[in-house]
């Protein structure tokens, strides 16, 4: 753009381009269905008019349902991104993957700031919730090094696929809980054995993928945020194998290394030695969860933008 | 959709489709071009013709084109959100306005976690960054008392319409600082006075916005963050008076009541005593800012909610 390129002290340079203000008057957006006029307004402007046409009557059209179905409780703007592997996307783009490290997932709307401490070998889910599952580990460093004291959050939908926030009588957290690692790196705790279940399929976005012949389920998968100072924070998720649904994720959150397989034990004693309240069996989810030390997380996002740059050039 | 909806314990309940993964594999998308690879299979799954038509060569095309121009220094999604209002939006719907306080206002992309603290009075940018404006208020509580200790981050573009992140050479922050109000709410800084700038066009977004007629800028404006236990946290800017962009600017950030009128100060003395080291005129900017307690913004959001709830019903 600039006649001496190599002299701009600016990256990614902004310009204006060129075209004026509008010659009528719009409202300031103070309410949320004032954003969305201004937008159809703003699209008048659109000279070619078959374009102008196909962006108001079916882009606008839908993204406007889309925006009427938002509530303090019910972002259907992020399930369309989700939907479109946009969320995915710009979780890719932020967290590249480092040689032997546990890649990163997609947060999802279900995380919740309020899940209680517990301790290592409690439960994070209250009896009857579902079918018992241990979860345990180590969290290391890339170069196997254990990192004890690291910060673990971890959450899940209960056996019918719903986690406690999309409970009209949620008077306290479920199926979630936060623990630190022991001195040697270690953790474990109860939880229930995850189930898939459906994104909310009675909005525009559910509509979309019926029209466009896509299911609307999440494989089976138990969510976790580990923090640690010195390392690139995780947020992630473990998938067990088996489900039909993860290559087909409805929101592209699978990763290979993030399926993993559970173990059945089929054991009384062990079931009660774990802390399991009705004894039986259990499934076993056996994982050493790899963070990524800060360095190495910069140099990981040095990379992988060059190479993005080049292939964007490409 | 139940047959007694009035015993189901769930919210906004979500059903399967009940359509069934493809009979094609798809690869996990461990790669963030395998996400846009897998998308546009899934598309093939449309049942209408046309709609597939559209889909992928439209919408698709477009999308797969904002997904390719991302870095992790370069949030193409994001600023398609943007000018699509649906950042506005979401930002609209989690803080709806409370009568008397200080309306939220975009994010945007150029908060940094590294402003240095500045002492009352101090300055936000070194010399020569732009033209001087002085900025003073107090930080209020919506039935007027004043909050002290608040914390204020607050950040701008230069006179050049950029930010320091923007510089290739960016060795320290500049045009960003925090502070806190003292004993009696009030606070008071040096800062730049700001100008209209473009958001990035060498993009698909940009492209987008050159189609449909659309100017890219964004009207002068100054980025607040103020924060106070016991208050919800306001992230708004300013936007004084004047500017030709202000009712169209590009990301629908600008509300009535953020807009401001600067005083030109012409007294050379009176630059000096702010700590102007140029003396000389400058603007002031005074502005009180008005935060919501924590209780007062949890009853408008639940009003709000019940209100959008009853508009999608009728």
């Amino acid at each position: 753009m600039s006649a001496k390129p190599t002299e701009d002290p600016l990256v990614n340079k902004a310009l204006p381009n060129g075209i004026l203000p509008p010659n009528f008057e719009l409202p300031y957006p103070d309410k949320p269905e004032l954003i969305t006029a201004n937008l159809l307004k703003l699209f008048d402007l659109t000279p070619d008019p078959r374009i102008k046409f196909v962006m108001k009557n079916l882009t606008i059209q839908f993204l406007t349902t889309v925006g009427q179905t938002c509530t303090p409780i019910r972002q259907e703007f992020i399930l369309l991104s989700d939907v479109l592997g946009v969320s995915a996307l710009v979780d890719a783009i932020n967290n590249p993957p480092v040689k032997g490290a546990t890649e990163s997932s997609v947060l999802g709307p279900f995380f919740t700031e309020d899940a209680p401490d517990i301790e290592q070998g409690g439960s994070i889910a209250s009896e009857g919730k579902g079918q018992y599952m241990y979860v345990e580990g180590t969290v290391r460093s890339t170069d196997g090094t254990p990192i004890p004291d690291a910060v673990i959050e971890t959450w899940e939908a209960d056996e019918s696929g719903s986690y406690d926030t999309q409970y009209k009588d949620r008077d306290h957290p479920d199926c979630r809980g936060r623990l630190r690692t022991d001195k040697d790196g270690r953790f474990g705790y109860r939880a229930v054995t995850p189930v898939a279940y459906p994104i909310p399929g009675d909005g525009p976005v559910g509509e979309l993928l019926i029209t466009i012949g896509r299911h609307n389920l999440r494989p089976n998968h138990l969510h976790f945020m580990v923090e640690k100072s010195g390392f690139r924070k995780l947020v992630t998720s473990l998938y067990p194998d088996g489900d039909p649904f993860l290559s087909t994720d409805a929101v592209f959150g699978v990763k290979k290394n993030l399926v993993v397989k559970l173990e059945e034990v089929n054991d009384d004693a062990e079931a009660r030695k774990r802390g399991f309240p009705k004894g039986g069996s259990f499934k076993l989810l056996k994982y050493d969860v790899v963070l990524v030390p800060l360095d190495e997380a910069k140099a990981a996002l040095e990379e992988f933008s060059k190479q993005r740059a080049k292939n964007a050039a490409a």
